[in-house]
């Protein structure tokens, strides 16, 4: 089984803008990699059509999954369902069934045309579903097209999860050292690197309130030479006179 | 003065594995923004020397300035330099300065290898300084390099922001009201754009609390259209029976 890849296509200006703090990227990485798929990419771009038509046609064939989060509510900046027909070259169509559902949420008189727009997906689409809202979501291909709104993100990839074609799972070894530095290892790293060619090796410094270290992770689709490569880890930090710690730091940063 | 662009490239397996949340994008979104220069795209990618590559020599043509972050630390993953030299076909040179600056940090004996590598730049780059550690970003044409780890980024973003040409200053008009939902508005909102097109209107569903909301704001560079749209959006919400209330609201979610 071979590992399945994954580009996440993150629609927003308001990403871009500072105004939002992104939920989303985390949420999803950690679900896909429950299901043996690997995120690949990330991209975040603005609502202007061409760019977000131009980009799903690019990155749907370069990856074996697409998902899209933001832009498919009722107002105008809404655009990710037509951007989505136009990049298959189909059509938007009243998808009958999300028509009805959307129509017994409002009192009368408030299902409005702005809200209506929200029932038109691109022909060929199957609705996703979530427990939270009315928003709607959609797959089409391979591509799976998700509210932006982290609470409703959450619910669409918990449903959408289960429902994927699953790949190789990928899995993980990591030990940790406090006062170690990067620079204090990096030769060893390398030299295991060299050992295990099929693996990520990836080394993170952390800080844990006042006190430092550093992460080492091994990777990849092959559970023993990641579990060989563990023990590698463990015994290069012991070898260097630190404690090797076995897991995550309990606070990481970005290396 | 126009505005400029910019894409920020973010590399770095941590983020693609959901090991590690980002904490980036929103600090140089909104450092740039204080300089007039426009986040138009955001890459995630994979510490891949081939990708690494053919996106900075993709977007560094494509806006006006490019932004990375990750991989110039001193182990075997920390390839952000040699990539770059790569994409602008010039060679890796030990840098003189920032090798007698290495130098001086570190004990005797603990200079090793590993990290005189970090001292080795593309040629033609000028360093970017940081107060917090030895990570060596640097500049190159309209590429910045700089560190992964968010106390060092943000110690390179705040040396580097002064030094870059500032483009025209965005500004916004925001506001918000509780208990409306965007299908509300939503077609009135769509006229108000169509009357200033040179902004950007953007509606946000938001939760404070149990409470909820949808906040409307205007962006652009012509700070006197923002104004004006920013008054109608303040009539919209009070016309519609909502209270409006200027600003952000206290917790805003994605759209």
């Amino acid at each position: 089984m071979a590992p399945r890849t994954a580009c996440f296509l993150v629609i927003g200006n308001e990403i871009l803008s500072g105004r939002t703090q992104d939920a989303n990227i985390r949420v999803l990485a950690q679900a896909l990699n429950g299901r043996g798929i690997r995120l690949m990419e990330v991209r975040v771009i603005p609502d202007i059509a061409e760019h977000i038509i131009s980009t799903v046609n690019d990155c749907r064939a370069r990856f074996d999954l697409l998902f899209t989060s933001g832009g498919i509510g009722p107002t105008h900046d809404d655009i990710t369902a037509a951007c989505v027909a136009e990049a298959f070259n189909v059509p938007l169509k009243c998808h009958e069934d999300s028509f009805r559902q959307l129509e017994a949420l409002f009192p009368a008189g408030e299902f409005n045309k702005a809200r209506q727009r929200m029932a038109w997906l691109p022909e060929g689409a199957t609705p996703i579903e979530n427990s939270v809202s009315t928003a709607p979501g959609f797959s089409l291909g391979n591509v799976h097209v998700m509210a932006g709104v982290p609470r409703i993100f959450q619910a669409m990839v918990a449903w959408l999860m289960p429902r994927l074609e699953a790949g190789a799972p990928l899995t993980s070894a990591s030990w940790y050292s406090y006062d170690i530095y990067e620079g204090d290892l990096a030769e060893k790293l390398t030299a295991i690197q060299q050992n295990f060619p099929m693996l990520d090796l990836g080394s993170y410094p952390f800080e844990d309130g006042k006190k430092r270290g550093v992460a080492l992770v091994a990777k990849g689709y092959d559970a023993a030479a990641v579990a060989y490569a563990g023990s590698a880890l463990k015994a290069l930090l012991h070898d260097l006179g630190f404690t090797p710690l076995e897991g995550d730091p309990p606070h990481h940063s970005r290396d």
